[in-house]
């Protein structure tokens, strides 16, 4: 009875097609749990030891996060090494721990494909909850009243970053088009995060130049996710048409402003509901099934499911349900995001960019390369503030210069995509961490007298 | 470039072993996570819509996440199926709306396989987490003090139904030892979550009757998870060896005790740690290392990841971070819990339970014994409370009658190694379903008059 009931495997194994892999026995399903399990362990430690770092260097923790994903990663320990990244179960520290430590006979190779794809999946969702709480976050009708300064900010340091960086790769480097223009758009948005976390270190967040940076911030994140989705599209694809361009803008400007306007509609409705509703999860699930939904809509409609978080986010954050549904998104996004973060730097090999090897220097060269045009793109940006008062404009571009959660996102979907190649990758991987780096100590030094400039540009 | 470039596909296609599945598209890790968040999406649509319906006839939630479960998985609309329960991609409505809205020749069987996958592991997390939790608010201080009473009631109710149950299946119907100790063993565990809830609604939680039932149902809980973990590896090696039997008690025994002890010497460390950390997730992120790790220990010495979940959850009820974690935790139970009740039900095919099918009866045959056995079992328990005292046994009795959490996590697990038929598994779910349906109205008809016997068995 035993022996004959025992016909499910894995859900892999029981499918005819995949008859090699039928050998896994029954246990497996709780060694896939146990594989699991040690991952998810391994971006804890990963992560928490590298935010802590940081934080105590007083550097952003993402930056952290970043770094203890290369440590575990495919560049050093091989602790989590995943199919794409040129790893395969034998040279996977964690499933041979898991053989070490049952001491069964697994079907290694099987339980590591299961087991990347359960975790890059995680880390997908954590994306998606990222978006979904940065959408939270924001304001639309800030948004809107934030006013002429930081939209011109915002465009120029969009603009300038994207096609410096697209055309000198394409013309210094020789790179085609389609990948060029990918990390063209890696350049533009500036970390949010980041640059709100540090300006309010410098009490200079509610200055002048504090509300011109975190209005432009706002915007380019939009600007870049747009961007980001029509560039994906764009990269499925593999043409950049015309039509195709075209297309995706209207697209992707009816959905986000669609989405919106319904949003208003469907607002005072989603709060009915949820108050209607008395069991566990009452706000949470609702929010979840229209984020969920969303990001659906923008994946069938050749948009990225992000987009759709974003969205769902900044429609949500105008309910009166928001400030509650924040503070159940946030022990979410604590989980999740890190498996985002540590697995986007675990997949990427750093050592492409080693200086000691020859093939390497071209990779070398265009990091050197996209940290310029990152640093001076958004730099002259703030100099297009066209104030008559006293503004500090190096500090407003220099605010601006932090690369983080949007950039990683196009690293990530461009590695997963196979439209980046490795080199061109780990550069942008590299542009995202040192300008990350840069910023901080930077943004010090030119905000260093703020009393002096404050008693003109105070509000 | 770009052609060449698209080599990575999703992290099955790329092995080497599995080249049917090499014809994928490189969208199709979009499409991936597509299937995954429509799947979430009718996840929770079935968990909240059959959540407020329960809640709304004074039915434990639960039951609605479990009903939500069968119209939405194989019994009924097929929204939801798994290879295990006997579907495939072609019968999969979700995998049809995927290729149907996105428009693309996907490889459907490849996503229903990964799908499937990914959604088994998050319902598998999502049982971890519900251990934890419920370790969380378990209290071991009180699981000590409850006394004499709730301890017998707690051994009486689970020996009766568990030998019952067993001898029962073997000697009546034929079913082999194995799994009918399986079957045994799903009778053994009251719902501690859907008792306590009905008492509370009765306000008949801090009386006598109240706290016996509590205390017995806290003890039969944690006795219910040893007896799962010990007949779950019996399950795995497939034989009842009394050295086997004896090693998984002390292994059992020895893991949560040393795994307690040792906390309590580890706890001060866990606080000073949390303390000194700054960076987001500071608390959640080290519990959950904790937890992750205890779930992994106890998979590694053939016990159940479940186990060491609950373990970790009890320890660390026990440090001043307590209350902290607990409201963190809720938010990512809300989300994670329903998956498991809704993919657990959804995998069981109530239709070899209909009466119309000949071969059906022996089926419906031992669900009605089942059924019998777990609420006689119980209602004997409550009569051995030795008080002179004027005690309302038979309400002791009824109140430890709910199944739950426990009883599923046995059919999960047993459907899932393939221990359990498909027959014995539907009619350990009905009995789940019936026991938690029957509880609610039969308490409130025995503690119909609480101010009557309050007088005299009020503390």
């Amino acid at each position: 009875m035993l022996a004959i009931s025992i016909t499910w495997v894995t859900s892999l194994t029981s499918n005819p097609i995949i008859p090699l892999l039928a050998t896994a026995t029954e246990s497996d399903s709780a060694y896939i749990m146990a594989g699991v399990l040690i991952s998810l362990i391994v971006i804890y430690l990963a992560s928490i030891v590298g935010a802590e770092i940081c934080a105590r260097l007083n550097m952003p923790p993402v930056l952290g996060q970043l770094l203890g994903g290369l440590v575990v990663g495919i560049s050093a320990f091989h602790l989590l090494v995943f199919p794409e990244g040129g790893g395969d179960s034998s040279n996977s520290l964690i499933i041979n721990f898991l053989i070490a430590t049952t001491g069964l006979s697994l079907d290694g190779a099987a339980i590591f494909q299961i087991n990347s794809e359960v975790i890059s999946v995680l880390a997908e969702i954590g994306v998606v909850i990222l978006l979904f709480e940065i959408g939270l976050e924001s304001d639309l009708k800030e948004l809107l009243k934030v006013g002429p300064y930081s939209a011109i900010v915002a465009l120029v340091g969009v603009a300038a970053p994207f096609f410096g960086g697209t055309l000198g790769l394409v013309y210094l480097f020789g790179i085609p088009t389609v990948p060029a223009i990918f990390a063209g758009a890696a350049l533009t948005a500036t970390s949010i995060g980041i640059t709100a976390k540090v300006l309010a270190e410098l009490q200079y967040l509610n200055r002048k130049e504090g509300q011109i940076i975190i209005g432009a911030a706002v915007l380019d994140d939009v600007l870049g996710i747009i961007i980001l989705a029509i560039v994906a599209s764009l990269a499925k694809t593999g043409e950049v048409e015309l039509t195709n361009v075209v297309y995706l803008i209207i697209s992707a400007v009816a959905f986000l402003v669609g989405a919106v306007l319904l949003g208003r509609l469907f607002n005072p409705y989603f709060v009915k509901i949820v108050d209607e509703l008395r069991t566990r999860g009452q706000l949470l699930i609702p929010a979840l099934i229209f984020a969920f939904a969303l990001s659906y809509i923008a994946t069938a409609i050749q948009l990225e499911a992000i987009l759709g978080a974003f969205t769902a986010g900044l429609v949500l954050a105008e309910t009166q349900k928001c400030q509650a549904l924040k503070n159940q998104i946030i022990p979410i996004a604590d989980i999740l995001v890190p498996v985002f973060f540590v697995v986007v730097s675990a997949k990427t090999n750093i050592g492409v960019l080693n200086p000691f090897v020859p093939e390497n220097r071209e990779g070398l060269m265009i990091a050197v390369f996209l940290i310029l045009i990152a640093i001076v793109g958004k730099v002259i940006s703030g100099f297009t503030v066209f104030d008559q008062e006293e503004t500090n404009r190096l500090a407003i571009g220099i605010g601006m210069i932090p690369r983080g959660e949007v950039g990683l996102v196009f690293a990530g979907i461009g590695s997963t995509t196979g439209v980046l190649s490795g080199s061109l990758d780990a550069a942008i991987i590299v542009m995202v961490i040192l300008t990350t780096f840069l910023a901080p100590p930077l943004l010090s030094f030119v905000f260093q007298k703020p009393e002096q400039v404050s008693v003109k540009t105070k509000k």
